[in-house]
């Protein structure tokens, strides 16, 4: 044993674990993400923009990714999960692919546009959810007027460092309709009701779209007497009808009302969670660092950060749309708060 | 051993298994309940009488109970479930008692009464389904005007044959309201969202009433197109939105919509199934007896018991509500159909 | 409407439940099972007499069906559970055939005999716990010395009462052995391993043997400074090794070992249980009633009876084995103590 | 608008996805990790030598980390795994420490040691497989003779890539032992029986201690007729005995039987793995890359690389001992197989 015995390990593959001990298991996460807040009204004229000068061509789909300023290369919104915001013009469409990642749309602005999921044309509305779980094809259209917005979420960064995506192009541009329009919104939306000769198609929701005028009628459901989260407000859950549990084994997608002069308690969680403010402003602050948050905006929460919401607003009441990687948290033992 | 020994055994608490064998293992279960059709046509005005000539202190309750002809003692509807009609009028309650029985209402005619369920008023209307899920306290009230009716179903039978009932009464004639009136439908029955600050509360839905309203969007939505089931048409389930299971244990809730003109496909399954017709008319044949059916009519179907339904109507659909203890029968591994 | 209305009603199937109502809802359950001991040394010489003077034909089994004294017709040992003695003679066979309920053999004293259960032949020692789910073929063979004897525990009751019992003869009276003998036990018994290229063939343990060399390790293996439960003292339960609950829907299989001096506390719970003494002598005080057991005595608690057990020896263990038909109040919402 | 505006989005925190699509979408995955095995006989003498040469307290641990080649920053195994191995002289202890990461230790030769986890002492045998789940206290002891040698198993790579780890020292060098030793493996390992009066503490195995000893009885106990699997042999998977399923969230741990002279099928999954050779030598054929080995060397095989096992011996068995992410792939939705 000549050789110093560090390089000899070395080339047999092996380090050695006491030079590297305390990086490997920090006392507490931090995650590489920041507390950020992307402002609708300034990104939008510049969506408008890349819509009017790129050509389909050059650009298959005018999205601008929400990056997160800690986490560029490669670019994540939060550690695990994405944002971007879409824009798709009349006439336009976006060719028909499937990927393991899985992902929504939730809609801004705008009429007349559809995704088409495994058979499935899912026509869009402002405030609408619309799922695209992993591995089912989808393309989308737009036969309306206007431009047409809307945020797409994805766990895209989750997949990959797990390294277990696949993408694929189906070869025709537009994938047929096997289905009647809608139809599996009006199958699954109302009365609480399952369909006894369907069953589960795998671990997501069957539903393509959660209507917003839905989930207007569930808010208003609720009695502002009612207990809520003195975290989140009123905060719903949308569901995989089969279980009860989330849209998605990797995603809990939700809504929330802030009640008018909301001031939520501070709470922190390994979940990272992604924010897009229907309607309303307020301010969230996330371990000391204040985000203003007006209407159509987007902001963030990294994992394992203290945050709390207030909804500025003596009159109006605030909504924000969230997702969250809690699901997988929770399915590997990892989730944890304070 | 002097003694006979067939006498000495017995004395001892044994019998012997040779004598009794073919009859505790039947090569296939013939049930004791017989088909049978309940005439609405024919009970309403029995209804009326009784609940003019019997005051609330002769008559509790002025339910009549649809009693099979096959089971008289104890009296049942089919083996494990039981229906009875009530009548209540305005100005009319029911004292406040919680038992172990799982109890729903299926509201067919009046308005302006109202169940209160573990603190929460429920108004009815008709078509609405409200649950009592075991060991939870109720009253009724009546504050409307006319007489309102309503299909109680139970699975007393079921918890009596288990030895598992127990009863009592609250001591005050009519409960508290501890929650907003209807709160628990507001909360749970629009799109697919579910309260996060709530947790389930034992093995039942939460909800207090499925609405008629919400049913028939639910029945509207899904296409001529859809396959459904060649049994039972579109039949979809009431479920518990913490699981999407049935609303309760040991009973399953469905309602079916057969097209006009639909001729269904016999089938044989051990579940007991209990059916009332909340549109239209038709027949259904069991095990050679044809049983016809009209509106607000109850009709049975014994577990294994073939049966095939038909709408006869060319135009019309049929709406059928049925309950049975299909959950039962799956949970325990004895679900068997042919 | 000049008819008596209390007749026209029951003409159209109806009765008034204001005249049942209190029978049918009991303030508490009290079932018609009594507390009872079937004592071993008692019954033992008449299963050698039957085995002697009754050939095969004239019964196929020679079984001594412990009937409670408060069920004789139809006969069970209490509400929803069997419980028997089989004696086997060498050279003896009992025909291949199958059914809905559910069984196991408890074996007592012997050697040599096997029963074989959906192709495997399972070998049967003192202690062993055989399972034989419902539906599964299973025939009896004895290639030993000595008559061989065992305890027949089986749901039929339940099965019975559920109107769920399906029987067949398999036609040949011996079925194939088509694995390995006992290859289920040595697959699944040890070091908590489950085979990967296997997967549940139904909602019951795959295990035919759970044998007494490894029960008594577990007993053994449990220290005397163990918790327990204070009212079954060292209570463990036969599980299903791909859910760890019970090995059947409808039974709990269970051995307690009852320290020197043990006095559970009393307990009251709506499952009712059937205990077979493996080992000791005790008494175990039943709604008043106390009942004296020894070894391979036979007793039971029905349900929501207090019950208290005792083992009265100072310086040897008592060993109970158990079944109950507690999965089924759980599974239907119905269990409760107190 | 006169800015660049790929500029002017950059500081609004966004990026054009059409930039990025490709690369965020691989049509499969490729893994980082590369096929890679590490020899026992190799590196032995180099622990042997850290072990002399290093203080305690230059070294609080002496492991040679199993770094993949592809990679070294951070260090892992495979993508979501690490492998480690691990040298403890007599007297030596490592101080008492809890971490979100699960981890478990395959010993690999000596006598004498333990860890303690949660107040109870597991004693360590050669074969045994010792659980430290997630966020458990644990600290190391050696009072036997001779150098002790383990694997440690880690998801340390999947929890940091989630940035949910955290790490606490307990404050004294040693725990205290507040349950009997090796009472977990006694209370859960026999007979599949579970104690009644304990109730899972998590999504965990409670078993400290998976003795070998157990584990040859079960491999043993399985025939040589046993069908198998055409790709892993006779692949038998640890359990965590309250669920039947994989003995932490993370990772699936198994031990597999390749016959003289097995020749497996290729196959090719979405979840990584380490094998760590027990028994016998082989090779393995991984993307093309052979990758040889033998007793206690350890291999890996990435995600989506297709692979083939051989034991090349004609008369000897082959024993692997493996570990993956399966149930991780599994959870998410990500599990897939060709
Ligand atoms: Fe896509
Ligand atoms: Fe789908
Ligand atoms: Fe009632
Ligand atoms: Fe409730
Ligand atoms: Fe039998
Ligand atoms: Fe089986
Ligand atoms: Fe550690
Ligand atoms: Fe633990």
């Amino acid at each position: 044993m000549i050789q110093d015995p560090y390089e000899a390990i070395k080339e047999l593959g092996a380090a050695p674990l006491w030079k590297y001990y305390g990086n490997l298991f920090p006392a507490e996460p931090k995650s590489e993400a920041v507390p950020y807040v992307w402002r609708y009204r300034d990104l939008r004229p510049y969506m408008l923009h890349f819509s009017e000068v790129l050509s389909l061509h050059e650009a298959e789909r005018r999205v601008l990714m929400l990056v997160n300023p800690g986490l560029t290369e490669p670019p994540a919104t939060v550690n695990s999960l994405y944002a971007g915001i879409q824009i798709i013009l009349p006439g336009e469409t976006a060719q028909a692919h499937r990927h393991s990642a899985s992902a929504f749309r939730f809609i801004i602005e705008g009429e007349g546009a559809y995704t088409t999921v495994n058979g499935e044309r899912v026509d869009m509305h402002p405030g609408d959810l619309l799922l695209t779980p992993g591995w089912h094809w989808h393309d989308h259209s737009h036969e309306g007027n206007g431009p047409m917005m809307w945020l797409d979420g994805l766990d895209y960064p989750l997949v990959n460092k797990l390294e277990a995506g696949f993408f694929e192009l189906l070869g025709v541009r537009m994938q047929e309709q096997t289905v009647p329009a809608n139809s599996s919104t009006k199958k699954f939306i109302h009365g609480r009701l399952l369909p006894l000769w369907e069953s589960p198609a795998g671990p997501h929701s069957p539903i393509g779209n959660y209507p917003w005028s839905e989930t207007e009628k569930a808010l208003a459901g609720i009695s502002d007497e009612a207990e809520g989260s003195a975290v989140e407000g009123i905060v719903l859950e949308y569901t995989n009808p089969w279980t009860g549990g989330p849209v998605m084994p990797t995603m809990s997608c939700r809504v929330s009302r802030l009640k008018p002069g909301f001031h939520g308690l501070p709470f922190k969680h390994t979940a990272s969670t992604i924010y897009h403010v229907v309607k309303g402003q307020g301010e969230t602050v996330v371990d000391g660092v204040k985000l203003d948050w007006a209407e159509h905006d987007t902001f963030c929460v990294p994992g394992w950060a203290q945050y709390a919401h207030v909804n500025r607003s003596a009159s109006e009441d605030a909504i924000l749309f969230s997702y969250s990687d809690e699901p997988v948290m929770k399915a590997l033992g990892l989730y944890r708060h304070i």
